[in-house]
């Protein structure tokens, strides 16, 4: 190298004390906390990896390396949360989070091997509220048997979010011999829920709307993985298709159902689990159950002979209320309708919007 | 089933002439948009799926599957987008999200086998904007060769986003034999760039705190994934570590690898490839060039004898600017420091924040 003066640089390069300073602490979230230079390393060192470190996440590599899968098919699935408020009777955006991104994985037969997390957090945000949120995540992933492997933190202005908005990916893995799908429903299968509906998005509304009321509602945001793994375990084949009934409810499922199979399915609203307390809260919001949002519920389609066999498997894991609430009929004309409480019918279509927004 | 009527049933029965009505089409993002219903059924239909869908996509299953990996091992990336303004000369937030991804992937020496993309859209987004959006994201992801195989759109309120957020997340595919890492990095190896540095923080500054300036300056924004693996396939093992100097920029990849190999890490300023009209803005911007974001740029550790090899062939592939800029020496004290233009030396760290958030 040809340098203007090398006395210069020999001096210049005596040893210097040099180490990382210790950074002032926030008690709220800054704009630098995304910058992607030391106050988020800070952040990531002080706050989120004492929560959900692991060993493929401390090496905060730009992607994370997953051992292999072998002849078993990678799965991929993202959701964007954006719940309002973000803490609710039963739960919050973190455990809301991780359940999704789970569950999404296990209603297609597959298992999660490592979710990404992505937080979009607005400037101001008390730092001990984020840590309740971390917390939750962190004993969510628990619960599932799964880690965060790779994250990503932005924040933005005051009035550019509200609160926190989190992103989940999950990669999962997938049996070569497992078959689900709209393909796979059959006239005469049966349908059947897990336990009672609408809970998640009547405590959200509930806690929206009217936060002075002490409703013994909560959410039921739960990750669905060990419960569904081990009806596929129990049933094998027999389960053609698996969806959890989230955003436009259990509506919206039983519509997409006829819709993409293309059988007429009939939903009996006599056999639907429903708590009083959510059917008193539907009704005091003006709301059809049938269109809210549930976080911890799924709807199996399976073969008639083997819908008791999967109601008592549910009611032995712990789903008292697991019941057969509907059928695909042999008619081919794509349509679902509600055989209702009184012996009418009505059609069901998927909901046109959400009743309310940000209910996930 | 005992129902209470079956004359009534069987009369409510009779056909009824039901199907989909046609939306009334808005031409703003309104909150229903991200209900997860017809509105968004509707929106996926009319503006996404033309622009990004495929076999895999077009599925609209809850999470998304790719084929076997073999033996190869699965890795996964996420980042969020703020960017604003969301559009800015050389690319957009669409551009962005989709490179950045790809990208990280790269460095990590894995092919991007499948993109998730995931929209926060604030109510009232002109949906001639999200169309540019996607166009933009349908053009990078044909540049790049790979797929958006699953996504979600959530819509929140007008003052609770700003235009529009974007999390991507990525699959990629790992060589069982492909080795790299920090831990991979040796005394003697060399540092070399693909092209002028500072070009994506710049343009974007510039955008949004003189956007009346017409200047050349244009962002980087890029997907390197065809780049990096025409050098892997060229170096093979000879390349130790890659990283895309992004947030916090070339002193943020030069800390890091300092302190995460342990070794001593020199810069030569007057090696680093920087295009006139980039020093004149960081100058007028008052920015440190080191320091700010590049969103096409790659920085390689390869072996000493390589390094010649590296740039010669990245010169071929159309980076003429291509440069070794830097070496990993053999003191054990994990600093990194930047021989000046004059022949002086400084330590270089790693940024506090960012110079100005929502860079990326």
């Amino acid at each position: 190298m040809n340098r203007l003066s090398d006395d210069l640089t020999v001096k210049a390069a005596a040893p210097l004390p040099l180490r990382r300073q210790p950074l002032p602490t926030s008690h709220d979230i800054v704009l630098a906390h995304g910058g992607g230079g030391q106050l988020t390393d800070d952040l990531l060192e002080q706050t989120i990896l004492p929560r959900l470190g692991n060993a493929t996440l401390n090496q905060l590599l730009d992607s994370a390396l997953l051992p292999s899968f072998g002849q078993d098919r990678p799965t991929i699935t993202i959701d964007s949360y954006v719940v309002q408020p973000w803490r609710f009777p039963g739960g919050d955006i973190g455990r809301l989070a991780v359940s999704g991104t789970v569950n999404d994985l296990a209603v297609n037969g597959a298992r999660a091997e490592g979710l990404a997390l992505s937080l979009i957090i607005a400037e101001g945000f008390a730092r001990t509220d984020l840590e309740v949120v971390l917390d939750s995540i962190a004993s969510t992933v628990a619960e599932a048997g799964v880690q965060i492997v790779t994250g990503d933190t932005k924040v933005v202005g005051r009035n550019q979010a509200d609160g926190i908005y989190i992103t989940t990916a999950g990669v999962g893995r997938r049996s070569r011999e497992q078959h689900l799908g709209f393909d796979c429903v059959q006239a005469g299968d049966m349908l059947v829920v897990n336990g009672p509906i609408g809970e998640h998005g009547l405590a959200v509304m509930l806690a929206r709307e009217m936060p002075h009321i002490d409703s013994v509602l909560r959410s039921d945001a739960a990750p669905l993985n060990h419960l569904i793994q081990s009806c596929l375990k129990c049933l094998g084949n027999q389960v053609a298709f698996m969806r959890d009934p989230t955003r436009s409810g259990l509506a919206g499922v039983a519509a997409d159902l006829a819709q993409h199979s293309g059988y007429h399915v009939t939903l009996d609203e006599a056999r639907i689990p429903v708590r009083p307390e959510a059917r008193h809260a539907a009704d005091m919001l003006g709301l059809d159950l049938l269109e809210v949002a549930n976080e911890g519920k799924v709807v199996f389609v399976v073969r008639p002979e083997a819908a008791a066999a999967l109601v008592r498997h549910l009611q032995d894991l712990g789903h008292p209320r697991a019941a057969i609430i509907g059928s695909v009929g042999h008619a081919r004309d794509g349509m679902c309708e509600l055989l209702t409480h009184i012996g009418g019918r009505r059609i069901i279509q998927k909901p046109y919007g959400e009743q309310l927004s940000r209910i996930c």
